[in-house]
């Protein structure tokens, strides 16, 4: 289970003494008051701002070397800030401070037959590890969230945004200095290549969770290699099923939103299923629509028949995440066909019934097994903007901690006060 | 990153196989009334009394292979079954039986602006692992606990108590198959020796959560191993913090009670931490009143000037969960003194203070970090029964998904209901 290899010792040695001061800080955060946070994350928007210009020349260098590299412009779009990029940050911490502040919360209690006065409350995890690519952005809005739940973060962003994301972290530490916080509260994970990250997801005792916000090879990584606790995300092969008895122009406006808006998150569709019955008045419309919106449908042999422009599917096709404008298609004989088809293949995001029988929903609900089921809605709003949660830290599609967006209260963990006169057992 | 070794594979698709037949026996169980649930709780117990027969021959093989290989005869006691503890098995499964369903539960819920009604409902994890060590009646616990929160699961006891484990399995499994559930829902993991608990720790997308209760070494290598998320149990240095605006009788109460009376469970207390301010006054009383009990303390350089029977304490006392008649003794200068000490070598499971100030007992509830913080009560409080939860699956000292004792509502997770009538993100 050993990862050090000859040589990595110094990056361990730093991404540790990172670690343990991000853990000392994370002592004084957790006492915070909400004004006190609040005032930081105000600082931090106004300092992002105040210095645009050496954030926007260290994105500069990054876009540079990416465009060196011969990275896809679609990539480089993703990385390159702006003037108005680099405001709407400071704007996300902004709206984060505008957030009730989770820590402090109490869950539940109860008073005890024998006088103890019990509560469960709201605490920081403490030590929070963020491992993501591409998008500076997601710099600051890891950073804010973290800080606003009280806790420290060790922040992880792709090589490729790596100037950037220092640029960034270097403004939003002297913001919180200068706002009488611990600067280390806000961290980039020091060191190159995949070693430092090897550290990280072993450092338990000093890190307390690792949240992965990428592809799926990123996730799965995490996942397998890391001894700290993870909060898996956001790996979507989400269904629309068009049930026997669905309004079939609401079924049609649901898979277009889902499959077309925005290809590339994991929210969007990625299969539809079409009830046998619905199939012969569905699928041409369907199909035509799919064709003009861009869309290239990997069908089954039913589905093919349909559509000359149809090509076919083979058994790949319902396990992938395309995240493109592509869309797997399958007939199926009934309601379970298709709740068989998503357990087998789903990845436990986010599936859809469209359908207008009530007995036909409950029975999805109850058979799919996912972080969210939408009924007669578009996948699209699993989302934690979407579910009024204000800002979230991803999506978790594992069933432990949190399932589905995760805001605020999922980057916190509960301590149970005991409040007494001097009760023993006995 | 592999742990198969050759000739370990016959192993594999044992484990793989009975945790894909309890996916499969999950399926069937999620949308159980509960109702349907309580009957085959019944018919278990019923069925664990009516074949106590078939259960006590078993354990008197286990007792006597126990014996035969020179066990101390207090585990052999933890092992040993009689009629009185059968029949304290099936009165579990019928407490189960008693209490609420936490499936179906709607955590919170609104409706958006755009018409969409959100619900965050509880649905079971799915399978369960449970390893534990010991005592044949965690058996018929989890087993209860699981089939309540409609979860299959595969159970690993330890291989002394193996004719115990598969005798009870055995008749819990005829009991479901008779009240008409799938008897895959309760199994034990096939397979002897340490192969199959790899494989079940390595069983992705087939086992949801894997439960280790039992010692520290136990622990730590399912935590370190597995790639299935864990739900880390028990390990307890708990502390009890004697304040100098203490109750010095609250005190020593406290002590005794936290130290004595169940000296092997995880919410036992293994250190004292005295205030300089009341050292004179409380550590002479408290050293005769341990030594009564039979307790071996083992302190510091100031606490050993208290009395001559104790023993020189060092680094490693701080660090030891005893589980025996022996306690750690230190004192402090202060309240952040006694925090420091405990934030280094404290488990995160129950820090206890005794104190008469409202801003020292405040303080100390904020700075430890742990699952429970006793204010004026003893450690063994932190317990699902005695925190009203009616049963407990453990306690974790973890501070993801679940923090202190866990009863039904820890062994499930929630899926989000989105219900709409066409509604699109555009």
């Amino acid at each position: 289970m050993a990862v050090s290899t000859p040589g990595s010792e110094p990056d361990a040695e730093a991404v540790l003494l990172a670690a343990r001061r991000a853990k000392d800080a994370a002592v004084g955060l957790a006492p915070l008051s909400r004004a006190h946070k609040d005032t930081a994350l105000h600082a931090m928007a106004d300092a992002v701002v105040a210095r645009s210009g050496r954030v926007l020349e260290a994105n500069e260098d990054d876009v540079a070397r990416a465009r060196a590299a011969g990275t896809p412009d679609a990539l480089v779009d993703r990385l390159a800030l702006s003037e108005a990029r680099v405001s709407a940050m400071a704007d996300g911490l902004r709206q984060v401070a505008g957030l009730p502040d989770p820590v402090g919360e109490v869950v539940r209690g109860s008073r005890l037959a024998n006088g103890l006065e019990l509560r469960q409350v709201r605490v920081p995890l403490g030590v929070v590890g963020i491992i993501y690519e591409a998008r500076p952005n997601v710099t600051a809005d890891a950073a804010g969230l973290c800080l606003k739940s009280g806790n420290a973060v060790l922040l992880r962003g792709s090589s490729s945004a790596s100037s950037s994301n220092a640029a960034v972290v270097d403004v939003l530490a002297a913001a919180l200095a200068g706002a009488g916080l611990p600067r280390d509260a806000v961290q980039l994970v020091p060191g190159s290549g995949r070693e430092p990250v090897k550290h990280l997801m072993r450092a338990r005792g000093l890190v307390d969770v690792l949240i992965p916000r990428g592809g799926a090879e990123l996730i799965r990584s995490v996942v397998e290699e890391s001894t700290v606790p993870v909060l898996e995300t956001g790996v979507g092969n989400c269904h629309v099923y068009v049930d026997a008895g669905a309004d079939l122009d609401m079924a049609l406006a649901i898979l277009l939103d889902a499959k077309t808006r925005r290809p590339s998150v994991c929210n969007a569709a990625e299969t539809v299923l079409v009830h046998a019955d619905v199939a012969d008045a569905f699928l041409p419309r369907a199909l035509d629509a799919l064709a003009d919106a861009g869309v290239t449908v990997h069908g089954d042999a039913t589905v093919a028949a349909y559509g000359a422009q149809v090509r076919p599917a083979n058994e790949e096709d319902w396990d992938t995440e395309y995240l493109s404008l592509d869309l797997a298609a399958a007939v199926v004989g009934s309601l379970d066909d298709a709740v068989a088809h998503i357990r087998r293949h789903g990845t436990g995001h986010t599936e859809a019934i469209v359908t207008g029988s009530a007995p036909a929903a409950r029975r999805f609900v109850a058979s799919v097994d996912a972080a969210a089921v939408m009924v007669n809605a578009s996948t699209r709003f699993t989302d934690g903007e979407q579910f009024g949660f204000g800002a979230e830290i991803g999506i978790s599609t594992q069933k432990l901690h949190a399932r589905g967006p995760m805001g605020l209260p999922e980057l916190t963990s509960t301590t149970w006060v005991v409040t007494g006169d001097g009760q023993v057992r006995g």
